[in-house]
């Protein structure tokens, strides 16, 4: 060892460190998918843990293992984000003898075509969340999550209004019946994420029909005027408070992930930038799939 | 002149610098204007200009300014941001004595209690907007601005909906009539910015005023369900384009402060963050009351 | 109970919700402390679980109580930001009857008087974060915590430099000796979080001086030329790690907080802008008091 | 026109509005540039004015453009983000018939292989700006900026620094010579922008390069003990305020580009994250080729 490898040095009365590395770089990946690439730029966190004896860790290894596998593997493209964390994870291991914990994480933007009511095809942004992670000697956890932003329309608003405005005349109540009334919408930042054992595979656009599926109304970079119209009709016909978006979506993943372990981890997070207040709405539930299973089962 | 003064340097093929100083300083300071206390957290940028012969700025005599003028007078409040911003920036000419131009920018969270429709107290969060610039020689000019979030309904959505719903039956068209119809609404951030001679005086507390009477709505923190329905209908009985809200507001600029000279600046910007879209609604215009008021002639 | 109170429904096949809530309310806050008013300006928010019964949360009673116990209590000071989010806890407790578990996370600019080796003083922005979590029938935890700016100079570049420097010549190594060398030095940002049962005090500035003193060096405002030397040759005679950051004030904690239970909780982060990268270094201990005193046994 | 076009209607006592449009849409984009594609997601703001006698703009053309520019070509690759700006502008006029002016803002993540000291690559990354601005019947004015970061190290602190220690004795004053000294360093960021007429061509790249050979040191990704150690001496051998990394752009500027008019706009601006101070340096020129041809020639 070289005296200048002052990250190896032995240290006495140190304390062992949970997570040590780098944040905040940025690379341009290629995620090849049911023969489709997407190219993303992701930024990417990458730590491992250091024992208390050693007083540094070699960080360069981190972006070594970068550089090897995404800069100079263009060719050899990503299947998935999370595919990709979990393979720059295991060599994390690898390569940071001292450590018994690897933990890599990316965010990435990510388009999707998505059709409007009137058929029209509008590329949609989202957000890729993909976490590895993985003590030496157990089976690596991988998960995958998406960031999506949709429309909510407030249920309770609507009922107050419903009921000023018929209060005004029984013929008007009669009139509006069932009609959607006019209430405060808004639009919403909605986080999915799932985290399983690294054979299983979840595919990221199912995530994000499952939340869009579960706002009051997808949101849509193109809206000619009857689109418009449809979103916002819509929207009003599925009136959600943040906690109902939180629980359609933990409804669906028990459908459409029955067949997933107990343990599997699942964190929905919902937030409304309400219209009507400078301050913003939130719901959110962190589980397993066993807790939900077991909640439903009552 | 001491060798370490590596600023003062004389240089030869030097460019002149427009700007040059510092940016990111936070300070307390305590605005006290009728006969009340405001303590702010402000956020400052100070600049002088550097002339093309001299290497570099000293830039810590900026800090020495704010220090003596914030810090250690915390008894001697300052009468508002823009009327301190102006001492600083008077101070910045004197002790950089080789600039010819000064400037000081300043932001910083505020409050204002405001009432909701059943007469409740709402403390509202606003930001505070304060410039001041000065050539050497000439009169120093000082900027007043506000940044206001709050509420548009959307005209267009409105309307289209409104047909749809009313083709449905002449019944229906009849009961209508012209009730507010559902539309998208969101929230919206709007700023007015005013900029006048040393001696104007313009109140924050009046530009705040100006936007939130121009936008669908103001937004409240604190809203019981019947204050909830009112600011519901209440902004669906304005809809408005961020188009509408910037014009509204030059309109009672001309109005309220029609006795200013032709040469005041001023800016006005509305962004609505669609809750129909991912992207936000934009509307600006920049321009004098000398330019407004041509326009009005017309 | 009113139809109109959607909130307060009954459902079937619900999902009990972790947290639901406002994030990013705004408010001003008098903290009085040992004969002093601090005025910060706080971003709450306020979170309470949900039964799977319950369709809503009744998120205007959150808005409520940060009206009555902040807006209308100016006089009535807090104590402290963390004392100030307990009593919010336990009203928040109190009125959603509902729940069982509440939670309040508060984020504050701050300011202390610091001074520079020749006697300057400078005001110092610092960031407070306060939280309070408390399941009903349970002690309330409070956690008291502090964000920090300083700067960290580099070791390893500073032996790799040494030791290119002085094999020039055997003169040079002698004349070099142990001196300070150059390296690379940057901005770098430290939290340190501290949670305690309630009747625990913690003071934040304690926290603060803990994790600079654990830095390179600490920074200021204002620095003349002299002041600027004395911190540039304290931060290169006291080079360091991120990770050396984190085990230092890992160390001061176990001294100064020594007669705390076990059980205490500590966060440490510490994140280094490197100023020959794009990206961060960084270092994190999570642990408890009980920890890391039995690795201080080995 | 239908009654539904509520942009359409004519309104009087309007106010023409300087820019009306949408911001913060997100696309991914194929930049092909001597036969190399870089994919990447740009952040796109779309503007037209707006005449005193309409009601509104109709921003879903806006989008409409982008989707047919961009989603629906992606085989017909743009060869530079500002071609592709200018190309949009140019539709903004032909689709909003009342427009006088449109402007296309666009960023973007970018990366480029980059080479350190022990011949290693490196794929570091930038960020692209592109502007488009047209005023009906005049030429098209086309935008180029890039954002570079790097490092600065501070020439005044290094000469205190070395005073101080060359005075602690004779033999020490002769052994550093002119060694370079301990000084702070830091991350900076820096701008360059050059506003051409739509048919000169100017390379990102170049500018790119321009950048990061005016600062103290460009940094790197990836950096073994040997690269650390050379970016630190470069950085140190090359001590430069903000202002000198303003005026070296500047003078290269000169240089590369002096075929160039008179009339043809330059804006640089670097900001150093001080390492000893919790605020930035910034340093700025907004200038004009004929302007900096003038100074030159005193």
């Amino acid at each position: 060892m070289s005296h200048l490898d002052v990250q190896n040095r032995r240290i006495e009365n140190g304390f062992r460190l949970t997570r040590v590395g780098i944040t905040g770089v940025r690379k341009p990946i290629i995620v090849s998918r049911h023969d489709k690439d997407n190219h993303v730029t992701a930024e990417i966190d990458l730590f491992v843990d250091l024992p208390s004896t050693q007083k540094g860790s070699h960080m360069s290894r981190n972006v070594e293992i970068l550089t090897e596998m995404i800069d100079e593997s263009v060719r050899r493209k990503a299947t998935s984000l999370e595919e990709l964390a979990a393979k720059i994870c295991r060599e994390l291991l690898d390569r940071h003898e001292y450590a018994s914990y690897g933990e890599v994480n990316m965010r990435a933007d990510y388009f999707l075509e998505k059709t409007t009511d009137t058929g029209r095809n509008s590329l949609e942004p989202f957000k890729l969340i993909a976490r590895a992670t993985a003590k030496r000697g157990n089976e690596l956890m991988k998960l995958i999550g998406v960031e999506v932003e949709g429309m909510t329309a407030c249920p309770c608003a609507m009922e107050t209004v419903r009921t000023r405005i018929a209060g005004d005349s029984p013929k008007m109540a009669e009139a509006i019946g069932d009609m959607p009334m006019i209430t405060h919408n808004q639009r919403n930042q909605t986080t999915l994420m799932i985290e399983v054992p690294e054979h299983v595979d979840i595919e990221a656009d199912d995530l994000i029909d499952v939340v869009e599926s579960s706002l009051s109304s997808p949101t849509y970079g193109i809206l000619k005027r009857e689109d418009e119209a449809s979103v916002v009709i819509n929207a009003h016909r599925h009136p959600k408070f943040v906690e109902d978006v939180v629980r359609d979506i933990l409804g669906k993943i028990l459908d459409r992930y029955g067949q997933l372990d107990d343990s599997v981890h699942v964190t929905v997070r919902s937030e409304s930038e309400e219209s009507i207040h400078k301050h913003n709405a939130f719901a959110e539930r962190i589980t397993t799939l066993g807790e939900l299973r077991a909640i439903e089962d009552k």
